[in-house]
């Protein structure tokens, strides 16, 4: 297990658990990052989707953002109600099945889930979107560069969440530093200049305009802008990795990203319609991002600018990671309900689901894979999801403060508050999704709305196999203790050896029935292991006046093992009706991790045709044999 | 296991293994797919290195295909009398360790393994050159689509030999057939216009000269135009897929890979240069292949040329399946030699090797993302290996005719002839190598010099590995009969329930002590259990006259529970020294792929922690229990 453990560090104890806690300082980057980092992406989106309407869709990107300003703000005030209502952890799923049943509870999961996976693809595109507006000779190798964070992000995070949220301390606060340094510079120099500064580096042209203004398009962008606010949940659905007072940090957390987040967004969409930034075509070969030419105009391109992308780079890929811890966190709460399976509730090595992180690494993969890695075709998927959740997570705070007993007038007055503040998340959050799916259906957002039932169905139907699996297996009846006779014992062996030897002497120890089998190639073989048997077996066994052990040869043309052990299996059935058959395997078990590489692939197959091939009589017991090197 | 049934077809019993022998008709597209294929990359690899010296390039593509007829000659000779001495099989790696000696044996095996890497990489990567030259619209997806077809070629092969044939047939015969038409037509016009046809659609126009004439870029020309011959060695390896008599065949089926493709590569070069085809920029957005650009001049961009192009993308692709059939093939003779481990000499499912096969996948995946998928970058790490297999190989067979006994003095003469044949193979590819690694040294195949030694070592420390354990676990005392005293036993349990009265009846069957475990979560759980454990288990044993069963309950928090039960082990270990101690772990079978999913999560790993944690003296016993559904 050594390579393992230098690759993924050593196991660590239950007990040190706590010690993986954190405060707001690595909150906000360890949960805030999707948020945080949308910035980079939702005002592109949208500008993109202006692009048609010339300069003349510059001057949209400034209602565009207001408004979505407003739902942002609408949003916090819901989800800061939701940390305090639910402090152990008020993820969508928990706060819409608690208030409005399971079905609206698994949509909430399924829509969570698949926003989750397109976060990280959706990030990671964008982060390498970035890379080459930097780097433009890097141009040709855009699905490389994401398959290569991707990967280097999986093995962070199985690695652990602390040390995770270390690696993205720096990033996070020198993105939000040079992005505020710019703005702030931009902003002086807009102030100095009346409004037109003049850009140190200049943008590309603004194309000449190829549509009208149409109510379609604007609130088609409206919905790409959407974008920029998903993430904001995950501090909800994570407030058990905050150190106490869980709630009072998570809600001081969430304040801070939400705030940051708003002047991101409301600085860049000023700075864009001042310095007459649009959207490059993001499948062409000069395409560069939107912060890319802000930063170049704002500071030219010098070392700040390449600074500032690169922070860009690091925390649009780093953002996955918020996936990477919601989303084996939500599979754990559904397996923990017995909607998925019970494997996701297992905590692999180092505290964390390694199950969920390794489907939500192969699933955002094939995204990438399927998307080429450009941003902008990835887009009509997301949103989406999180709209979903975010909906059905008011909605069930508004059914939470209904039902909330009050003990007092005042206390009634203020669940009477906070349900209307829930209401109205839920109305202006159910609008905007319903926008979202209208203007996207075609674009992709079909896709999603298959997915979503999909899920649902298997969920369902997993709880229900888990459901009739426990019928099957009830007794309400005592233990059945007629005919205890000790079972028939089976040894398939080589050659005469130590492991052969140390099976032997412990089918004994069971039974006085012992059989050993060997599946021979050649005769020469077979005469060879009959002399041993007859000096190594039977003599010193009559001698001890025990029954000695039965040896059956079989000769076998190569590779037919299995089915000559079965046929005798089979034959000892009939013999003996009343008796269980036990098979011992010998397993040699190492020190190094190599070891499982080279021994047991035959004793591993053949305990898995057993199991397949055998019934309710045969049972398969495994002798370990240690190699030196090992405790003795 | 129905899903994964209808994935990869069901498992065939070993009897049906004759029916997948195959004949000459099949046998090409099989095993020679690589070596035909190699016409489509060889010509255009020599072409892209004479690209500095402008149309002067195209004077020296003449005399350089030439030389590497002839060496195709000399290599079709060689290999003609490989096959006739090793029917059962001769790869480079038997017949050079049979006759060199076990390092060059091995040296023979690592190259070959690169090789057959390369080839996967490169054959998938041309393909899809193709592709984008007959649709400049994809030239933005190539690694999606180089990823794309492995995912597919990885399939087919896991299918199994005779249908992966099959679907090989096809787009062999349609590439031989249209390239040979191209060549064809493409010959009757030069002779008709003297020696200048004029091309339907013309190839873009040859680049200005950036460099003079020297030996060493023609020796660089050549080292890549050897490619071309890569491939050919498959027959040698495969023979025993033929259908018998299996050398007659395999004979006939080499000399029908090798006068096509000589007579594709000797076209192409007089065509290209009557033309004055060039190559274009492997990296460019405007690259297009050389038989891209030859097909549209000889026929036009029709229907013609698009299904021309669909067969070399075809094939290309397909190409890749040499490998699948080689690769599997020597990792199996590699681990009967106990140089690899054992596993890779297990067949799977459908009679093919699914490790070789899964570890080709990922290994050249892997290639073709660190490469962006542009053959023309990985064609340096390319033809080493090839050729150095090659030349071991010609070498090794000219010490078996050494050695040969001859019987009558016709028969020395004719050992002495092959002897010389062998030799002149011999001199012949070794020079070639040695060209190809001094051209190429600094471009990449410094890279295939650094892994082939790190493959040795590996084959190497494995085999000492195996012969170390062999000696550590060899005996010569006979069998210990003292003190064989019933083992103790231990069954862990969460609830009272068919499952669990299975494991304590099988227990009660093997020895009169034994220990029921319950990790309680909460107080309640637990004394629900101890009651029923008086009523259930207590009672009826105590009138039956068998000493009870003893229950311990200990409480634990969440997750702690494979370390109380690691505790009492150790505690059994102290209280009976001379004992075993057996662990009961129920495991449940179904009859579904998902039932595998679903349960045993926690059994697997209990097992994998008793072996890692336990001693000598710990056994596991696997009790099944199947779900209704399957047999009884």
């Amino acid at each position: 297990m050594s390579l393992l453990e230098k690759i993924i560090g050593p196991t660590l104890a239950s007990q040190e658990e706590e010690e993986q806690k954190v405060g707001p300082l690595a909150g906000i980057p360890m949960l805030g990052l999707d948020a945080l980092s949308s910035a980079a992406y939702g005002p592109e989106a949208a500008l993109t989707l202006l692009l048609p309407l010339g300069a003349l869709g510059l001057a949209f990107i400034g209602p565009i953002t207001l408004i979505i300003l407003g739902l942002l703000t609408i949003l916090y005030l819901s989800y800061r109600q939701t940390i305090a209502a639910y402090p152990t952890g008020g993820g969508s799923y928990t706060v819409a099945k608690e208030n409005l049943g399971t079905r609206p509870g698994l949509l909430a999961a399924a829509s969570l889930l698949l926003d989750y996976i397109l976060n990280v693809a959706v990030g990671i595109a964008a982060g390498v979107g970035a890379l080459v507006s930097a780097v433009p000779a890097l141009h040709g190798h855009i699905l490389a560069l994401c398959l290569l964070i991707l990967a280097l992000l999986t093995l962070v995070n199985l690695r652990g969440i602390k040390e995770a949220g270390v690696v993205f301390i720096l990033p996070t606060y020198l993105f939000v530093g040079t992005l505020a340094l710019t703005l702030l510079i931009g902003l002086v120099r807009a102030a100095l200049s009346g409004g037109h500064p003049h850009p140190l580096e200049a943008p590309p042209a603004v194309p000449v305009a190829t549509a009208g203004v149409s109510l379609w398009l604007l609130m088609r962008a409206f919905a790409n802008g959407c974008t920029a606010m998903t993430g904001v949940e995950a501090i909800s659905n994570g407030i058990s990795a905050f150190a106490k007072p869980a709630v009072p940090n998570a809600q001081r957390t969430l304040t801070w990203i939400v705030v940051i987040l708003g002047l991101l967004l409301g600085g860049i969409a000023y700075l864009c319609r001042a310095y007459g930034i649009a959207a490059t075509d993001p499948d062409g070969a000069t395409y560069q991002s939107v912060l890319s030419m802000l930063v170049a105009a704002v500071a030219g391109r010098g070392v700040f600018y390449y600074l500032t992308l690169a922070a860009v780079l690091a925390v649009l890929s780093l953002s996955a990671n918020t996936s990477f811890a919601g989303f084996p966190r939500l599979c754990r709460l559904l397996a923990q309900d017995n909607f998925l399976p019970y494997a996701f509730a297992n905590r692999g090595r180092r505290l964390v689901y390694t199950l969920g992180i390794a489907i939500l690494a192969v699933l955002s993969g094939l995204l990438l894979v399927a998307f080429g890695g450009i941003t902008d075709r990835l887009i009509p998927l997301f949103a989406i999801g999180a709209f979903g959740a975010f909906t059905l997570s008011q909605a069930g705070m508004v059914m939470h403060w209904r039902t909330h007993p009050a003990r007092s007038p005042q206390e009634k007055a203020k669940n009477r508050v906070s349900l209307i503040i829930n209401a109205v998340g839920a109305v202006a959050t159910g609008v905007a999704l319903a926008v979202v799916l209208a203007t996207k259906f075609r674009e992709g957002a079909w896709i999603t709305l298959l997915l979503i039932p999909g899920l649902i169905v298997l969920f369902e139907r997993t709880k229900g196999h888990y459901a009739h699996v426990a019928e099957q297996t009830r007794r309400h009846e005592p233990l059945d203790l007629s005919s205890l006779k000790p079972p028939v014992v089976v040894v398939p062996l080589r050659q005469w050896s130590t492991i052969t030897e140390k099976a032997l002497r412990f089918g004994l120890q069971l039974s006085p029935d012992v059989l050993a089998v060997h599946i021979s190639a050649t005769e020469d073989e077979a005469d060879h292991l009959r002399q041993r048997w007859a000096g190594y077996v039977e003599e010193p066994a009559r001698r001890a006046g025990v029954p000695p052990p039965r040896l059956i040869v079989i000769a076998s043309p190569f590779r037919r093992l299995f089915h000559p052990l079965f046929d005798i299996i089979k034959t000892l059935e009939g013999e003996y009706p009343d008796r269980m058959i036990a098979v011992i395997i010998p397993e040699l078990v190492g020190s190094h991790w190599y070891d499982y590489l080279l021994h047991n692939q035959r004793a591993t197959a053949l305990k898995a045709a057993l199991l397949l091939n055998g019934d309710q009589r045969v049972v398969v017991v495994n002798v370990p044999w240690y190699l030196s090197g090992r405790k003795a």
